[in-house]
């Protein structure tokens, strides 16, 4: 019996990883007036549907995906969640 | 007295709105043999700090940038999650 679950990830560059998009949406925000405004960091949000057998198996799957294709582990860190599908 | 708050920004195309980004990892992701994904929606994940003189002045102002930088509303929907930084 397989179930379908929806995942949510979210691939964010390391601490240690430079974000200019960050630092313009930073500067951009500065300059419509939001002076309030600290570090911004951009990352990509994806949601999917998947089947597998159960909740094991569909990390591991997930974590598959997101080392080969969803994320670049040289530079980003990803975090998911799982929720099964009525 | 003012709070920081860090904020995390998650915007997604409308329901409404055709995704190719998406349609392209989903595609790749068949390709790399996983046969068992449905439909992938490409979004933006957004995490920034802001101080404001409470939790209520936090979200007007978010909302604001929302509306005039971080999404387009046109194509667009947002949420965020505010936790005050310690």
């Amino acid at each position: 019996m397989s179930q379908t679950y929806q995942a949510k990830v979210y691939v964010t560059l390391r601490p240690s990883v430079l974000d200019p998009a960050g630092t313009a949406v930073q500067s951009g925000l500065q300059h419509l007036g939001y002076d309030n405004v600290g570090p911004v960091r951009i990352g990509k949000y994806v949601e999917l549907t998947l089947t597998a057998a159960d909740e094991s198996d569909a990390r591991t799957q997930l974590d598959r995906m997101c080392d080969q294709l969803l994320a670049n582990p040289v530079i980003e860190n990803y975090r998911f969640e799982l929720t099964p599908n009525p």
